[in-house]
């Protein structure tokens, strides 16, 4: 009988993440104080986020970074993570390719976001801060450090983009259970909500005013520490638990990929299946294709430009090296709430520079066909998310086939889609619409910012 | 560091389930005609479930029954599941107890349900059957034969309970995106849908009723047989693999349980989790007590008599020995929809009757307390019907402490709630209401009913 999952011990979670930056021959340029444009600092960095986090963002010299045991002993509710070889969409596709993907819907808030949130909210509990704020977007990051946070001990304000704080009651009702503080974003708490809500009553919100506000409390409340679900460099690092696992679970498949694709949003998912794998590229040893899958109407490294630009809406982050819409470039009301964001980070953004990455856009309709396939295929229902990582994934199975070709493809399923079946329901009803960015919103949101390239 | 979870590997998944019924020296009593009071054949039932299942519902002789090959095979999607310990429940109760729980909630469709769905689907293609159909209250047992019929290449249409079809849209549309027909229950489609909106407009359902339209639809269907999620001796039977596994994995810990507590609705997880380990009471070798957790709404076990009844509303089916609150009677709207069912199989009634089970009730709002104290201490949102065992096991705990006693306590967390947060959010809003069955209500149900006690 042919092994479907293959399995790691308790054991075998990873002692260290991998630093990719230690190892990139081109740094990610300099993220910088918006004021004097000056490298921030980890003192700078500091003011916002905790200690561990900031030396971390910033740590071009070590490869390796250890996992304190605390956060492998939280690892082990439910790490290592399956990797699991889809027979079944293989079959239904009729292709040549080998199909993997690591399952990191597994953990008990059914995404990959657990792994930066446990050692977050480890870090601040360890610097002795006992409040806590972020903003999320679907959920899925919210719900996963109300998690983490509970466990420490902390409190825990979470902004919720008003737009999925409505269609995803969910969700909000998964962060209240852990015992989080869940406000619709924008709210009347910040100065930053409160000036939107007055420009534009009728505001839905985006990822970027829900980092405002929360960015804002952060900083006007004692002993409390913001803390981000993407886009940074520490977030990154923590993702790398999935792909360094899923480098040891390969090694017992037999194989190795020659493509790996994640789904991209702010990155972190995409960096954590990726950049253990990258290190190889980097030694001439592999030769890896690795593809991010963006939602078309969020197409930031599709389309997008490199600038610096500004991680919120409000501008109140740190100037950001990176491949953007702007970061005023308010997203279509996609379903894949976790990919509205318009910027890729600043190591992402390198890599891409660089032609480690390659990036693909994806429409709704192809991405929840192929989450339906993979539904019906593997018993899975993926999140919408995810979706674009396992349509990309389709793509390139297809072409194996065209071109008759063995081809072995890894994908990162990011999270399930249980809590997003409203989605589901209006494809199954035909109701959902592509969205294709027009040139001149993209030019106009760009016009202003500082250009890179 | 100390161990969270015990796994096993895909190959410890069990080559046989354990049919209990050939090492009870007391056997169930025969499931009757209602027409002729004669018991039933493997014929007879035939005529409603495959051969297979037929076959394995009056065994009374093989205590181990061969799992298929293809069915192993597909149990690897997630099997084996984790034992976990309860370190973090543990703490936060201050309790000597060692908890432990079976984690079935890590299936892909998010509970037990597909230990018997995929078995009950292979059969059907196996017997060249097409068409399938079942009812589901929550959705969990419809979303699980929904992914295995599925797989199997089969049609299946489900009768929703009407309540559920309303309040849990997610979980109709998880069978959907498996591509599965739902209808909610009582509907037009069916004779005995149709009497009882003709006397009742606007009845809400009751599994009862969808059972009826279920089997009438089967009946009249050619080349269609029906499949039943819980209450029968075969559904037991495919969910032993849940004990058999937590078995091999109590041996990892050193130690052997003390307690095993399954929540109640039809018996199925129940049964899966305590017989394998029930059987060497049945040698001497063990004296381990085991405790079935009902709600209060619907307390067949605690309160119920033990009568020969039919297992739907209209009566349809055989006459079944076993403890109920009567056929026709109508449990309150309780959030854990998968036990509002009015008996509770052959099996167990006769394990009652021979001192084998301990049966407890639990109101909402004490089963949502441990609920949420569970997943704020554990991380898992537990469905709310695996919450009545939580709310067990934490009174099994709570006594511990009372009475100094280490005390090695095992429960099965049969599904998790993550679609369920509409239940959590009236608990959190505080608008959770308890339900105590008046006595005549039952009295009056079961008066008719052949009392065999």
């Amino acid at each position: 009988m042919k092994s479907k999952k293959f399995l790691l011990e308790e054991k075998e979670i990873p002692t260290a993440w991998y630093n990719i930056m230690a190892e990139m021959k081109n740094k990610p340029r300099p993220i910088l104080n918006p004021q004097t444009k000056q490298a921030m600092t980890v003192d700078d960095l500091q003011t916002l986020f905790t200690k561990a986090a900031s030396e971390q963002e910033l740590n071009m010299t070590d490869a390796w970074v250890e996992i304190p045991e605390e956060v492998r002993d939280m690892y082990k509710i439910w790490r290592p993570t399956p990797l699991v070889r889809a027979y079944g969409l293989e079959k239904m596709l009729d292709t040549p390719a080998h199909i993997y993907f690591k399952n990191e819907s597994v953990s008990p808030v059914g995404s990959h976001k657990l792994n930066s949130a446990i050692p977050q909210a480890f870090y601040c509990k360890k610097e002795g801060v006992t409040n806590v704020t972020t903003e999320t977007g679907a959920g899925q990051w919210g719900a996963a450090l109300s998690m983490a946070t509970k466990h420490f001990g902390l409190e825990l304000a979470v902004y919720m983009v008003k737009v999925s704080y409505h269609q995803k009651p969910y969700r909000r009702s998964i962060m209240q259970t852990y015992g989080a503080q869940v406000i619709a974003s924008p709210s009347m708490s910040t100065k930053a909500g409160r000036r939107i809500l007055t420009d534009t009553p009728n505001y839905q919100g985006s990822l970027g005013t829900a980092i405002s506000e929360a960015v804002e409390l952060a900083r006007s409340t004692p002993n409390c520490k913001y803390a981000l679900g993407s886009v940074m460099n520490h977030v990154s690092l923590h993702q790398t638990v999935i792909g360094l696992e899923a480098e040891k679970q390969m090694a017992m498949t037999g194989e190795y990929p020659d493509v790996v694709i994640g789904c991209f949003g702010g990155g972190s998912n995409f960096a954590g299946i990726s950049f253990p794998f990258m290190r190889h590229n980097f030694t001439g040893e592999r030769n890896t294709r690795f593809v991010a899958a963006e939602p078309s109407s969020c197409p930031k490294l599709t389309r997008g430009e490199l600038c610096y630009d500004f991680g919120d809406e409000a501008g109140y982050t740190p100037l950001m090296p990176m491949y953007t819409l702007g970061h005023k470039f308010s997203p279509a009301n996609i379903h894949a709430g976790g990919l509205r964001y318009h910027g890729a980070g600043t190591i992402v953004s390198q890599l891409k520079i660089d032609g480690f990455v390659e990036a693909v856009d994806i429409q709704q309709t192809e991405t929840f066909k192929a989450a339906t396939l993979f539904a019906q295929a593997e018993g899975i229902i993926p999140a919408p998310e995810s979706s674009h990582a396992i349509a990309a994934a389709i793509r390139e199975a297809e072409q194996a086939k065209l071109e008759g070709k063995q081809k072995v493809i890894l994908f990162n399923l990011s999270g399930h889609g249980l809590i997003d079946m409203t989605a589901y329901d209006q494809y199954i009803m035909g109701d959902l619409t592509n969205y294709e960015v027009p040139e001149e919103d993209i030019k106009s949101n760009i016009a202003g910012l500082d250009l890179i390239i």
